[in-house]
């Protein structure tokens, strides 16, 4: 039986910004001009975090804390997309292929639909695999609902690397984490 | 190797409709006589349209709105179940076979578990697919704790089409997009 | 073609207990000393609860309702690293594999950074099968981020096993069923 694949699950929210912030939206990897922006040390792109939690998770190698926390200023206020981009290759350096990444944008704006396809191509250029982009509402409940913030459901597929390097062992995995940023 | 599988992720919520109101309570294609109902210019499916979601997402053509949205009137007022057997027809033009569904319907009412088997029946027929149907609450916290409306959370997995057509690529992929009813 | 694997989705959510509660602290299969402990007839272990959920939905047997309920005396104040032995026995005598599972835990505490790898091992010990543990915060906002709680999400991939035992259906699967405890 050929190795199974494996599935990772990750979810980011970030709270809105105040109007009149200087902050930009990002969001999947592209800026959303005009749009309220959200707060974060990093660029609060919740659908890159979400798409970076669930391929880390995938491969069994840690979180967005263990990879780019405190502890490793090289990636302070780093975008969605590097992030992304780091998190697919320690993937494959852990020794999987990806299949694909799905993510789900939960909150009021921006308008996904109208972008929706720039936003699949830009996290696929940044993950080199395929990643589909939705978005939804909450019907004016909860935190998204009420515009606090924006939340993003992501989950990933892994497939063993063919060369059977695929143990879910990365070099990552014996780093002293740190506390998320 | 053969194709990898895909996997998705969707999300839905609707708000609780007032006592008196007219509308019937509708979850996982079935009507829950005597419960209270969801708001939604649709029968407010939410277990039906997170499994909407979660098809279009693991095929990368689209999300609800892109389908059903108010640029596709014809959809207006469907049931949940239509949506999700159109849904299901769509991801298998665009080339996939759908393994299975997983919901979970989250909140206060109704009891699913009281014909949690029959709701499995009905998401069955309608996505001509396996499809599990589970329940849980949020111990009274958070928009489902405190009864303003109920969630679904659901993940899809497909399989390539043996024919190789496989390719994600639909034909809805390139009209344009509407925003979500 | 080999039997598709299988996904499946959970969720689970716990109250804090007030500062003077006796309760312990337990998530993931660990105790977490000093830290504010969770609400629940069981020991409101949310990563393993929502872990138990994504098996059973995978493998189409119901939820922890269905199989740790009410109608299941024998289970009552069972540890999450009991009910999630018995779930991954239960998903592997409906014919199933279990390939991997993973969680997330959302919330202000405990730090699970500190103890990550640890927690991935009791998990996994339990299961039989890899578990990655992870851990966000949702920003202050919401039900987690807020402090009124802690929740998990889970997904889960089964594997029919290669006996063509895999038909997804248990013997659990027509218990009259009982509702969630």
């Amino acid at each position: 039986m050929p190795a199974a694949p494996r599935i990772g699950i990750g979810v980011d929210v970030h709270a809105a910004a105040p109007e009149d912030s200087p902050r930009e939206l990002w969001i999947a990897g592209l800026r959303w001009e005009g749009q309220r922006a959200l707060e974060g040390h990093s660029d609060a792109d919740v659908a890159c975090h979400a798409a970076c939690d669930a391929l880390f998770s995938a491969a069994g190698i840690g979180d967005l804390g263990t990879h780019f926390g405190v502890g490793r200023p090289e990636w302070e206020g780093a975008s969605g997309s590097r992030l992304l981009g780091e998190a697919a290759r320690l993937v494959r350096e852990a020794g999987y292929e990806i299949g694909n990444i799905s993510v789900q944008v939960i909150g009021n704006w921006p308008r996904l639909s109208r972008r929706r396809e720039e936003a699949c191509a830009a996290m696929t250029a940044a993950a080199g695999a395929p990643v589909a982009v939705s978005g939804t509402t909450t019907d004016a409940l909860g935190l998204t609902g009420r515009g606090e913030g924006l939340a993003a459901m992501a989950t990933a597929l892994l497939v063993p690397a063919d060369d059977g390097s695929g143990t879910g062992r990365a070099p990552e995995q014996t780093r002293p984490e740190e506390d998320r940023a």
